[in-house]
C-alpha cells in the first residue's frame, strides 16, 4: 500500500469509528467510537457505553477489543489496527497493550486523560500510533456532547 | 478503626483476594484474585479469566469494579476498597482511577507491568494506596504458576 491509499484508508476506517460515536451520541453517552480491522476486514466496532452498562471499563476501545478477540477465535490482536476517535485512556492503552495490537490509529487528542500523558509506556513497544486522523470532526463530536450538557 | 484493627481487616480481606486467586490458579489461569469492600461488607469478588474468556480484558480487578458497579447500583465505587493479590496493571490502575475507587490494598508488586512504573499517574489523585498486604504469600501462588509452566 502506497502511503496515500494508506491515509485514504485511515480515513475510511475512521469514518466508520466515527458512525460508531454518532450512535453513543444518540444514545446519550460520549461519543467515542472504535473499530478494529484485521488485514482489510473489519472485525468489530464498538462505541462507548459506560452509562447504559453503569459501567466504568465500557469505554468503546475496551469493548472493540474484547469483541475482536471473540471474531478472530484468539485473544492477541498483533495483526490488528484499532481505529478510535478519540486518543486513548490509560485503561485502554493497558488493554491496547495487553492485547498486543500492531497499530493505533487515533483522532482527537485527550490531553486530561490521554494515555500519552497518565501511561506513556502502556502500549506495545512495537505498537505504531498515528494520531490525528480526522481529529476536527472526532473532536467536535465531542465538543457538541459537552456543550449540550453544560 | 484503629490501626491496629485496619491492619488485621486488611489481612482477613486480602485472604479472601487469595482464595478467589486460588481459583483461578486451579482454573489454570495467572493466579490474581480480587475483592471490593464497601463500608465492611464484600460487594463482589473476581479472579482472573482472559485464558476462559479469551479476553485480555479479563483481569480480576477489572470484572470485580464491573460486579461491584453492579451490585451496589452505581458506577463510581467512592467508598470501596480494592483488595488484589497483585499490583494493578496499566489497565486496571485507569479503570480504578475512573471509578473512584477510594482505597487499594495490594499484595505483590508486578515490577514489569505493575502501574507504578508504566501508568503512575492513572490512579484518582485521592486514591490512598497501600502495598505488601501477604505480599509472600500472594507472590508464592505466582511462582508457583510459572514454575510449573516452565
Amino acid at each position: 500500500m502506497t502511503e496515500e491509499e494508506q491515509i485514504k484508508a485511515d480515513e475510511q476506517y475512521m469514518r466508520r469509528a466515527l458512525a460508531e460515536a454518532g450512535l453513543a451520541m444518540a444514545a446519550g453517552e460520549i461519543p467515542v467510537g472504535a473499530v478494529v480491522v484485521c488485514r482489510g476486514r473489519i472485525v468489530s466496532r464498538a462505541h462507548n457505553l459506560t452509562e447504559t452498562l453503569c459501567d466504568v471499563t465500557a469505554h468503546a476501545e475496551m469493548q472493540a477489543i474484547t469483541a475482536a478477540a471473540n471474531t478472530l477465535g484468539g485473544k492477541y490482536l498483533t495483526d490488528c489496527t484499532l481505529y478510535v476517535t478519540v486518543e486513548p485512556c490509560a485503561m485502554c492503552a493497558g488493554a491496547i497493550g495487553w492485547a498486543q495490537v500492531s497499530r493505533v490509529v487515533y483522532g482527537a487528542s485527550d490531553e486530561k486523560r490521554g494515555y500519552t500523558l497518565l501511561a506513556p509506556r502502556a502500549l506495545h513497544p512495537k505498537c505504531s500510533v498515528t494520531g490525528g486522523v480526522l481529529a476536527e470532526e472526532c473532536a467536535r463530536l465531542m465538543k457538541e456532547f459537552f456543550a449540550a450538557r453544560r
